[in-house]
Parts: structure tokens; C-alpha cells; sequence
């Protein structure tokens, strides 16, 4: 960076000449309410949102810029509390905050728009074709699951539970290694649900998919309390892991660079021809589900 | 651009190697009034205040990204609107709009990330020297006139004042040719109003200002509206004017750009030693101003 923070721009400047950019926003009573959260909670989950969806692409954070609006009650304590959130979140992740702007609100929310370097290939939702094997990382469910939880309030949540909620771990490593290697035909990290995830997928590819439930990768927290419902891990949201397509003959060097990439990965169907996507159970049968999902923290 | 919106990121690709980032945003009930500005209005808006910040830098507008935070009850075709006017806009500065997201808040508003290309000299408001020249393009006061006149609802307000408030017309050419041939010491946009933006160069360059009020440029429908009663001008906010600072050494080489800016420039005091920004008024009396300014749309 040349010139930073308290100018009217900052100025960046960096070798590598391919860059991806970002935008997102976490908006009080949408996306949490604010008992869920303390300000640093909150400051760098509005940072890692962003950098998951770098993550998704396979690039690197580097430069972010950053939007408070603020209720005038808010105090002066917890919106620093906010900004070292962010920094902190920015840094290990390889990133500065360069700039930022205040402005007053109703309603908090902190939006950031993020700039990365690209990978040598450039991984999109498009790629996708019938026979490439679906996969996805961590598990699912765990973040819908703490929010249903704290929505409730009539479960004790787990730290383990309520990190997954609080604290999302922007799968970057993976991220580059599968797109840098070439072993993916498209990715996508998992934030409105792995079903409608796989829908943008199927849509931008113009494809169709097969999802195996009984194959979704899930915690032992979420066993213990869903047992085999699995609505929160197909629809929940807010997981931000990466889902993504392998062709057959890069599933050997999948295999290869598992152990690098930092995270579980698991196979849970398949990409297909025509355009739906298609829920395979335990027995074989086939039930066809609503692609677009529902939009469960949001509505 | 190499990929464009749909995906997780933007992917942009430029052989320049030096970036500006800056972000903005608007809030309904803060920096307008609905009724105010067409939804299409708002969109250009929202653009150009951000262009604004590229060209107090001296640069070019390339690629943008914008969050919009709408109320349940907001119309498709407003939103679809609001978008038309972002990239209407954006495509007059020479950038393009490369992403974007869509949230529900109670409060609309919208949110731009702007990336711009830098010149070849970065100017930052941290220049100024004593001794130095203050000029300011354009002439201030009318958007603040206008939203005085909006607001009360008492005074018709001519098509060209309500411009001056809807529509900011950045300083780009301006700002490129200021920077770039290396004129001016210091730079910012007028946003906060002059007192106040000058007062932050003054504080981030260490120095102080005599500012001649009589000397600031005014429009006709100021004059006729305000006569001597300069507050709007001075204090008011939203010109999105440039003001910049030039070495005595430099005002001939302005001279000699002058036509090729744009828009008038006017010299309206100096820079001093010490660190107070004061007012000389028409009789030569010194008047020492709070250089905080006020806020004066947003209180």
C-alpha cells in the first residue's frame, strides 16, 4: 500500500496483475441480532464472509475497504471494538484494511468490499459437466444449527457450535490449491444453503445435479441434536465451505493433496445432464426438491 | 474485466499497476429524502459521490461494486432503476460496475466500492505548504441551497440547483490534469463543506489557512437567493468541488491549464504557518472559525 487510510482513496499497488473484487454486508435483525455477537465478534465475521467468497474463487485477500452505518446510540468503545475485528480477521488472512467511511443509520451494518489477487486459473461457477463428482468441505449445518439455537434460546449452544456461527474459516488454503492445481471444473463457498449453492452451480453451468443426503459430511454436535434431519445441513446456510465439481480424472490428485488442504473433503454426488437437481435417499429413490432452496436466515 | 458479475468476485485485469480504492455510501433519512431523487437519480448519485473521492486523488474510475440495502416494500422495477442509474453513470466516468449484493434492511441504502486507476503523481491532502495557494473548482453553496429549499418545501427550487444536489458532476478531467502535471501540493473533494475540508487538509499537512470568503465563487441562483449570507457556501456541504493547494511556483503553469479543466478554478486564500484556519472578511478583519465545521445534512 502507497498511500492509506484518511486520504480520499487509498492507493494500492502490487505486482501480480489479476485481481478479484467483492462486496458483502451483515445488517442487524437480517443477519444477527446483536446479542449473538460482541462488536470484535461481528467486525471480523464481516470480514471473513468477504474473504470466503475469495476463498471460493481461489484468490488471496489483500486490500479491503470498509462501510459503518451506525444507529447514534452506538458507542464509541464498541465501534473500535468493530474496526480492530475487521484488522484483525484482515490480517490473518493476509489482507489490509486501506479505507473506510461512517455514515449514521437506523439499522447497524458493516459492509466491506474486498480486493484479491487471483490464481494462476480462474475458477468459476461454470465450469461444471455431467460426470464431474460434487464435493464439499468441513461439514454442513453446524452455523444454521447455532443460530436456530440462539434464535430459541431454549438450547444451551456449544462454543464449538457457536464459533461456527460467529467465526466462519474462509477456506483460502483449499481454495488455492484446488484452483491452482486444476483439479476443479467450478466452486462455490456455501452461504445460502448447500442446495441452492449447488443450484447456482447447476444454473451457471447449465447442468443438473445428483446430492446424496446420507454422504453430507456433518459434526457430532449436529448428529447428536438433528439426528437424521438433515434440512439444516441441506438448506441451513451460512456454512462457508467450498462445494465444488472434479472431474473423474482429477479425483487422484484430489486424493494427493488432501492432506494440504487443511480441511475435510467429501464426496456427495454427482453433476449430471438436463437442468434439475435431484435428491438420491438412503433406499435409491429419488425425490426432486426446489432448487432455489429458502432463504432461512433472511426470512 | 475477465469475469464479470454472477460469480463469487469480479475478476479485473489491467496493465497499470497502481489502484485507488475508496467507498462511499448513501442512507435514506440521512443524505436524502426519498422524495428527493428518483430512484435512477439515486443510483447516479451514489456513483458520482464516489467518482468524487478518484478525482480529488487525480485518478480514473475503472470498476465499482455496490450493496444494496432495501426494505421489504421496495419495487423491483426502483431497484432495477437504481442499478440503470449505477451503471449509467459508472459507464460516463469510464468504469464498470462488477458486482454487486442484495440485502433487507429497514433503511435503504446503497454502498459503492470504487477501484480506479492512479496517475502517474499521487496527491494526497498532505502537501500543502505555507505559501501555497488555495483554489476550489466550480461554485459552492448550491447544493446545500437546494436541500435547504427541498427540505422546507417553501421555495421552489430552479432545475439547476436541484442538480447541483442530484447530480455531482466529479472533477475528473480536473483532477487528472492537476495531479498529473504536478500543479497542486494538496487535494480533496468538497463533501463536508469547504471550512471542513479544508480544515483536514490543514491538519493532515500540518499547517494553517487565511480563507477569503469574499473570493469564493458563487453561482447567479446563490446570489439571488442568499445575497451576502455565505454559510451554505462555506459550510454546507455536497459541492463536490475540488480544493487543492498550489506552490506560488506552479500558478503560472495553472494559468496556462485553466481552459482544459473543465470547469473554473478560483484562488480563495493561502496557506499560513501555525495551525488555525482563519477568515479574513472584506474588510480585512480576522475571524477565527471552529475549523470543525459543522455536519450539516447529517445532524
Amino acid at each position: 500500500m502507497v498511500v492509506g487510510p484518511g486520504q480520499d482513496c487509498a492507493v494500492l499497488q502490487t505486482d501480480a496483475a489479476l485481481w478479484l473484487l467483492t462486496i458483502d454486508a451483515l445488517v442487524a435483525g437480517v443477519h444477527f441480532a446483536p446479542e449473538w455477537l460482541s462488536p470484535r465478534q461481528l467486525g471480523r465475521k464481516s470480514f471473513l464472509v468477504n474473504a470466503s467468497d475469495i476463498a471460493a474463487m481461489g484468490g488471496q485477500p489483500r486490500f479491503c475497504v470498509v462501510n459503518f452505518s451506525v444507529p447514534p446510540a452506538y458507542r464509541e468503545r464498541d465501534l473500535r471494538a468493530l474496526q480492530q475485528g475487521i484488522v484483525a480477521a484482515g490480517r490473518e488472512c493476509g489482507a489490509a484494511v486501506v479505507g473506510g467511511n461512517l455514515t449514521r443509520a437506523t439499522q447497524l451494518s458493516i459492509t466491506i468490499a474486498l480486493l484479491g489477487t487471483a490464481p494462476r486459473r480462474i475458477v468459476t461457477r461454470q465450469g461444471a459437466r455431467p460426470g464431474d463428482h460434487v464435493f464439499v468441505t468441513g461439514t454442513l449445518g453446524d452455523a444454521a444449527l447455532a443460530v436456530r439455537s440462539l434464535r430459541r434460546g431454549d438450547t444451551p449452544v456449544t462454543a464449538n457450535l457457536q464459533r461456527r456461527f460467529r467465526e466462519p474459516a474462509p477456506r483460502l488454503r483449499a481454495g488455492r490449491i484446488l484452483a491452482e492445481m486444476g483439479i476443479v471444473s467450478a466452486m462455490i463457498d456455501v452461504s445460502d444453503g448447500l442446495v441452492q449453492d449447488l443450484g447456482h452451480i447447476c444454473t451457471e453451468s447449465r447442468v443438473g445435479a445428483v446430492l446424496r443426503p446420507a454422504a453430507v459430511p456433518l459434526s457430532p454436535a449436529y448428529r447428536k441434536r438433528c439426528g437424521s434431519d438433515l434440512r439444516l445441513a441441506l438448506q441451513g446456510g451460512e456454512d462457508y465451505e467450498l462445494l465444488c465439481t472434479v472431474p473423474e480424472g482429477n479425483v487422484k490428485m484430489l486424493q494427493r493433496q488432501r492432506a494440504r488442504l487443511g480441511c475435510p473433503i467429501t464426496c456427495i454426488g454427482t453433476i449430471t445432464g438436463g437442468r434439475r437437481l435431484r435428491l438420491l435417499d438412503a433406499e435409491g429413490r429419488t425425490l426432486q426438491l426446489d432448487t432455489h432452496g429458502f432463504d432461512h436466515f433472511r426470512t
